[in-house]
């Protein structure tokens, strides 16, 4: 049979999926469109939907196969089922999912990515409010392209990650999954694990689009009130980053209204903004439910079809994680005319053209990824991978406060670990690891890779030190473990749906603090031994309460898998702790939201009788060494409002031992045509440094890096003073270098400078 | 001498403005625009300025004075000065104003007047979250305008009131000062404010014109942000109604900024939706020092001159409380080219038209305010302002849980009467009474009103009754009282500056409570005898600790200096309580902000582990006598988009006591373009009814009521079915009734209906 122009793997994939879509009937469009949830039982025999929340009562398999089908969502992610097994069946299913449509195209396979790929015996990785604080984009780009190389490997075509929420309240249960309360830092790390998990093959997900974060009082889902300002400069940021530099080739829309828009049906958002100002290419893909929340939660659409209608409109292309407003809805709104063939053309094209990208409508496609081709055995948790997690976990450990000589441990120490978390292996991972997303509904259910605990990993740290359990007063020190639990909807202190009313530790684990080191009516510390307090937390919690009281504070947020053993490390001494917070901590449960990125009036409190400022800002960390600062300066103290400068400082290890500052820098703009941020992050450097050595730092600034949106639609940068902050964080700026810009006003776009790359010379 | 135009009462106020307009040096147009804070020592000899803090240092008064003067500030308000002696030398300082500039043009003079007029032996009224909870707008508008009478007997033109902010986020100091949580509401209690002050000649001024209540994390003067259509459809239809129901002749813009502008340079705000839209042509004032604040806070300005080019081009005629940057710095900006003197035409021809209205232009006027001229005692306190004082506070107590039998107490019962606020006149004052608002800064100070305590109260109410004080638990009751302390920045746990970190009961009195009924580890009510919890708070408090374990709850705000008569005659039976919660009470401390004006995910926790649910809902309040709701109907089951449709319901009072039902009207709009609150209060009428008697309400409704906001400036109606629900509280639906909209959409403005008036007819 003579080769389609769409089988050609020669021609471009836009113009293969042109010509398969001509040859579509209007079932089979709408079939591209929409995905099925299918069992995990692992039989691989036969692709059963659950019982009754996957598709409509009148859309059976049956009827919806010979059409053909957009994707298959999560194939490992909702049973513990041996992964080769797994790959084996799914490629069963793609069998015959191709068989069934007379084109022989399959689905796109999608999986959930965010802490590692989240399937039975799969590396679980630090959560990404932990890449935020290794402020370590290149680490976290290593370890997705490991992710992706997993589902590659066993026929995963799309990852639900990364999320690119800027957290704005840490009420929120999600902030575990957020990289942190700065947009250049969530932009830059998010777009590091986008460019990984790209370089493997797999398509990215950049999610929620937008506003997701921002709900009010935190809760999940509520409604957000945000203006086009905050959306343009706090919000969008992340997205433009991870689209232009990242590559990504999916965008997922968010659950919320903004000011009344819910995403799902925001043409605005989706189309004007994502497709035409940003010329995004790829798929929009509902977040699981989403267009049927349009009729069932947002009440913008009477009915199923009104709610397809209404997100396809706006540029929902495909509907997750089941067919239901996509398919006989759908299909009979499209019949009567409620909305043109050409608006559910525009989405096929884009689905058929990502399956032309990735190779899915090729002749030679086999359904076997490389693990059942090759008849090898899968190993999801394999040592590269694993090493990652470990250097990821190493440098996410944030020393918060230290007095001299706490820490290290000694190695022939009295140790005595205790707290709810010191031997609990759910201490380390975050919602959207398997073992605490759908691992809970298997109560006898092992965790599939090893997580050591905190005490067993002291234990094999500090093999000569005497560690008992308990608060066993007569050691020479107490290490405390408190932190979250994660998990789904009220199974957890910490995950989606597990949303707090405060940043009081949860379960009364402050309590427990107050024993060990005083309470809020204490004048000082409790009698004993010095405490070193150890956190595993999803979210900052205040603690003001016990400030100054414990010998050291460390916070490991959920370090993954290999965490015992790196907060293990940072005791011992063995790490040098270089993480740096992402979040702010607050020194009171209340008063929230605040966050470091405020404007003065944001930030202090003197009409206020709630002062925001936090305990420790926004990119604090210790070292177990000392750093000095010198020889800051600009290369000039005046440039264009299109112009350039260098910052320059060098930084010196005046320890004794080996450590690594993050060098961060900080734009403040004292006046402007709208109110802005007292600080803001433009740019950061990781500086290893042997003890006594030196670096020079550079950063290159553009005036883009200035700008700011004084109205929907239109960023400026403008004429006048600015200060470079040099800081080792937000509340500790070590140089603050005035440049003036001169020359007009000037509009920026989208294709603006988005980072301010930084060059480390060793001197 | 021949009479010029502006001399002339006969001539409309805009034309003689213009006129004297025309003869005025630049230095005389910009000190129509300025303020200056006069001493208030009472001596009357001189105008000196409050040290340091009112006029630019090279601004003093005998520079100004000579060239005029725009307005003169609270000579009332800063320090407790007898009132007939303080408005002699009101009089004095206006002659030696008039006569230094060559027009002879005297000050308005303003003064607060939120709870009363704030001076010095001044009836102190319930605080506006009590006139909320009257639901009785007629009540207070003969209130304002007793408030009014007595701020002309002494020459005060303008008074700083009402304030229209919707409430958001309840842990907002300034909560007491406003009126509730739902637009409807405010605006009609707010417009029956306006109408009364404005009735006796006096200025009303809508504040805070806009957004001020939504600041993040409830902290004064922190950062909004909000959306236009939250704006339009939430904040702003108050003042709509306010300024074409009302005729409130001054705005005053805001602190805050939203999304990033500041109200005070907001043109936008100011200038195209107030005047152009809207048609305003009053005059609009900053707040005390918000033109400086656009340099020293928000940072859109780099000087004194920028922000007050900045203010007076978006809209700001009249700089308060002093002149600064409206002074030489504004001069040297227009006479620099930096802003047109058209500009600052634009703003004298305000000032002076209401000067003309006021009759301040007439040459018959005279600087002797009433009192002064007929030389009599002021009495600021007079027996009809004292007597709408006490019917606004027994109707503004809330009786939200009752055990039958538990009220009214029995007139021989032996009675404890315990609790930090039981025997405390401080419980009953708001901030901006003069007690709590300036009379903290004399610690000698007596309050200057008498101020029954409860105890005192109950004392006088119940002769025969054996009141002792203290946990006496060999009472048959105790009623114990808790609250709030109201004052400026920090001096209270309400009021302007005091915002709250959550919603627990400040200064440890949860713990009292938890004695006397119980706390959170208990299974159910403490031994001892039964408890009336009696609440005197400027905000609601968390109560789900105590809830169903006190034998009543009474909630009273800040209910003035009747107060205490008030709540006594509600805890004896004289008043049957019919107050209803103008605000929600919240079951948890933590999770705010939350509010009933949501839609269904902002309302419910079932995505969310945070449930906001609230313990006692918008609108929600109990009577000792029972009422039937019966033969709902509404007159049509469809009408057109522009249509009406009447909603009755027949009220009887079935119980043996006379009492008062507030019957509701609320909206439900199950399916609309964008994100709509599941419920909104569109309409409402108090019914007073005898034992036995019956009334038919009436409510009739206009299609204009259920339009929204869909776009920036784009409000519609559109067709589809509504539920009209009538209700005893936002959660108490008693009858939903749906009414179809039919027709075209339809685009509404300004010109809307905003209210939908209540019939009560006896039957």
């Amino acid at each position: 049979m003579e080769q389609q122009t769409w089988q050609d793997p020669s021609r471009p994939a836009a113009e293969r999926a042109a010509d398969l879509l001509g040859r579509l009937t209007l079932e089979e469009k709408l079939a591209q469109l929409s995905s099925i949830w299918p069992n995990s039982d692992g039989d691989g025999e036969d692709v059963a939907p659950l019982q009754g929340l996957l598709t409509e009562p009148d859309m059976d398999l049956d009827a919806l196969l010979p059409h053909g089908l957009g994707q298959l969502t999560r194939p490992f992610g909702t049973a513990p089922v041996e992964p080769a097994e797994r790959a084996r069946s799914l490629a069963a299913e793609q069998r015959r999912i191709a068989a069934a449509n007379r084109h022989g195209i399959p689905a796109i396979a999608h999986e959930e990515c965010l802490t590692g790929f989240t399937a039975w015996q799969a590396t679980v990785l630090p959560t990404p409010l932990a890449w935020g604080a290794t402020f370590d984009p290149d680490l976290v780009e290593e370890a997705a392209a490991l992710i992706g190389a997993s589902l590659r490997e066993v026929g995963i075509h799309q990852g639900l990650s990364p999320v690119l929420d800027v957290v704005r309240d840490p009420r929120w249960g999600r902030t575990e999954e957020a990289i942190g309360e700065d947009p250049y830092l969530v932009a830059t790390i998010a777009t590091g694990y986008v460019r990984g998990l790209e370089s493997s093959g797999v398509v990215a997900t950049l999610k929620h689009f937008a506003g997701y974060a921002s709900s009010r009082g935190a809760r999940n889902h509520a409604p957000v009130a945000m203006g086009p300002r905050e959306l343009a400069d706090v919000v969008l940021p992340p997205f433009e980053m991870g689209l232009r530099e990242g590559g990504a080739r999916s965008v997922m829309a968010s659950y919320v209204d903004l000011d009344g828009v819910p995403s799902h049906g925001d043409s605005w958002l989706l189309t004007q903004l994502l497709r035409e100002e940003w010329g995004f290419t790829g798929t929009v893909v509902s977040d699981y439910f989403g267009v049927t929340f349009l009729e069932t939660s947002h009440g913008v659409a009477g009915s199923p079809a009104e709610a397809a209608v209404r997100a396809l409109t706006a540029g929902v292309d495909v509907e997750l994680p089941a067919v239901r407003a996509y398919g006989i809805p759908l299909l009979k709104a499209v019949r009567s005319g409620d909305v043109p063939e050409s608006v559910v053309d525009r989405s096929v094209l884009r689905v058929l053209t990502q399956k032309a990208e990735l190779g899915l409508l090729d002749p030679g496609w086999s359904p076997e990824p490389p693990a059942v081709r090759e008849d090898r055995p899968v190993d999801l948790d394999p040592p590269v991978l694993r090493d990652a997690a470990r250097r990821l976990a190493e440098e996410s450990v944030v020393l918060l406060e230290h007095r001299a000589g706490a820490l290290p441990l000694a190695p022939g120490a009295r140790i005595a670990v205790t707290g709810p978390f010191a031997d609990e292996a759910a201490a380390m991972l975050g919602c959207y690891s398997f073992p605490r997303h759908v691992g809970l509904e298997y109560p006898e259910l092992p965790l599939g890779v090893a997580v050591p605990t905190l005490l067993e990993s002291l234990r094999a740290e500090l093999p000569d030190a005497e560690i008992t359990t308990g608060a066993d007063r007569d050691a020479d020190v107490i290490v405390v473990a408190v932190g979250d639990r994660s998990g789904l909807f009220g199974r957890g202190t910490s995950g989606e749906g597990c949303d707090a009313a405060d940043l009081e530790l949860p379960e009364n684990q402050g309590a427990l603090l107050d024993e060990l080191l005083g309470g809020a009516d204490d004048a000082g510390t409790a009698d004993g031994p010095p405490v070193v307090l150890v956190l595993f937390t999803g979210r900052p919690y205040a603690l003001g309460r016990w400030a100054g009281r414990a010998a050291a504070i460390v916070q490991a947020f959920f370090p993954g898998e290999e965490g015992g053993p790196a907060v293990a490390g940072v005791l011992s001494g063995r790490v040098n702790p270089s993480g740096r917070l992402p979040v702010g901590v607050p020194v009171h449960p209340g008063g929230q939201p605040a966050g470091y990125l405020a404007p003065p009036l944001g930030q202090v409190g003197d009409q206020s009788s709630i002062d925001p400022t936090p305990l420790y800002p926004f990119g604090h960390g210790l070292s177990y060494t000392s750093f000095e600062w010198t020889g800051a300066r600009l290369s000039t103290t005046a440039t264009g409002t299109d112009g350039t400068a260098d910052a320059e400082v060098t930084v010196t290890n005046t320890g004794d031992r080996a450590g690594t500052e993050v060098v961060q820098l900080y734009l403040h703009d004292p006046v402007a045509a709208v109110v802005r941020p007292v600080n803001r992050l433009i740019g950061y450097a990781r500086v290893d440094l042997a003890p006594g050595a030196a670096a020079r730092v550079r950063f290159a600034f553009h005036a883009d890096l200035a700008a700011y949106t004084v109205a929907p639609g239109r960023r400026i940068t403008d004429p006048g003073t600015l200060e470079l902050r040099l800081a080792a964080s937000s509340g500790d700026i070590r140089h603050a270098l005035p440049l003036t810009l001169t020359g007009p006003e000037r509009t920026v776009g989208h294709d603006r400078r988005l980072r301010c790359p930084a060059e480390v010379t060793p001197l």
